[in-house]
């Protein structure tokens, strides 16, 4: 059966997360009940990362294999339409090696995650960034960033459920980066980068940053709290829906034309 | 009565428009009910522009005068309280005079629409923008524009029911700005400036200016729209997902701290 990439982006809100579940409705089911309508079923899709309830995807990258040989633009339409009216879009596919696979091929994942300082609400961004009050020292969230990257033991910025095999990874990059928006106001993108990730370990980083940027922690603690390898010393955890899976990096890009 | 100018965000998609109907939910309607929640009402609010369903406002200006004399800050923050969950929020808040009007001594109005090209849906702008499927020519839009700055007749550009006394009415800017979005796409913004619009004015020289985009008009085909002074020589209407009313400009600023 040829196999695909499809490189996906969606709004996380409405969903359950990415895996599929008995029930609740997931961007996951959502796709193979796409794929159904092309080919009878049942479809098993896999991805590179299994997103939280309310986690966005911008460059999410998922495989299906099919019966048919598709030409990929046709296939991306055609999984486009019947997605139709959830906000998940196809935005790229590509023909793929029977042995290459989404979650296991990759070697980066890119995470971003959205903070914006404002205290009026947002009409045009619920559901899709963590809003907080009052300006932060984005400085000072970056002193304590620059704590955290590198080859350690991120016991403490892991939840309780995470099935990962061991807690120490290499982070590549947590940058902080402040961009002023069209309303005036501060927003704080993190851009976060790794081969992988434990689960919840974005929010954790995040949420215990902003404590240092609103100046309740200093930059330091954040070196004290991965010292001490234990999940009561992190802050606390950052809502999912600043959070998006931004891209996916393959040995070679899948999607090159 | 002490009166209130009120700077209001929002996300016209759930509304019938800004003017109160009975029935549809409105942007006035929902703002009158939350200041009904602070002071026995009933209330009547007025405002710069009244926006069409589906249009959103970014800086739309509205007056309320209240009994009691309200701390600013603390009338915007009530009123975004009993405003949730709706899409809408008062984004600043000051007291003006008594002969003070929020339409009648505005002299500017700015809008702002956006248009994106790109094949694929747009998970977390849907309603938010208008997407046409191919890249469009942004110079030979330009060169369209220019034809329609200055003062003119703009039959042309008019809804049929529009109510304006006169359709002669002084363009001041009409630009076209080319961004390139994260998701590598072209989003084209429009940029429109001046004292008073006629109904439709800006989606029908959207609409219009797309077809120069899209190679099906040539640029000078707007100037002979234009001189043609009769609706039938417009192009299309640009939807209403695109337009936001952006800002509203008095002699003095009201909110000017």
């Amino acid at each position: 059966m040829p196999r695909y990439a499809l490189k996906v982006e969606y709004d996380g809100g409405p969903y359950a997360g990415w895996q599929r579940q008995d029930g609740p409705a997931t961007v996951q089911g959502a796709i193979e009940a796409a794929l159904a309508r092309l080919e009878p079923g049942p479809h098993t899709i896999a991805a590179a990362g299994r997103t939280d309830a309310g986690v966005h995807g911008l460059g999410q990258v998922a495989q299906a294999d099919l019966a048919k040989a598709w030409e990929p633009f046709r296939l991306a339409e055609a999984l486009n339409y019947h997605l139709k009216p959830a906000p998940i879009a196809i935005v790229a596919c590509a023909r793929v090696a029977d042995d290459w696979h989404a979650r296991f091929s990759a070697n980066e994942r890119r995470y971003l995650f959205r903070l914006v300082a404002r205290r009026a609400p947002l009409p045009f961004e619920r559901g899709q960034v963590w809003k907080v009050n009052q300006p932060l020292d984005a400085a000072a969230m970056q002193a304590g960033a620059d704590l955290l990257v590198g080859h350690h033991d991120f016991t403490t910025f892991r939840s309780s459920i995470c099935q990962a095999d061991s807690p120490v990874k290499t982070l590549d990059e947590l940058t902080v980066e402040t961009v002023t928006r069209p309303d005036g106001y501060p927003e704080y993108r993190f851009h976060v980068r790794a081969r992988s990730f434990l689960h919840n370990q974005v929010r954790s980083f995040v949420g215990t940053l902003e404590r240092v940027g609103a100046g309740a922690w200093p930059p330091e603690r954040v070196g004290e709290a991965l010292a001490a390898r234990e999940r009561k010393a992190c802050g606390p955890v950052a809502p999912p829906q600043g959070l998006y899976l931004a891209a996916v990096k393959y040995p070679s890009d899948p999607f090159a034309d």
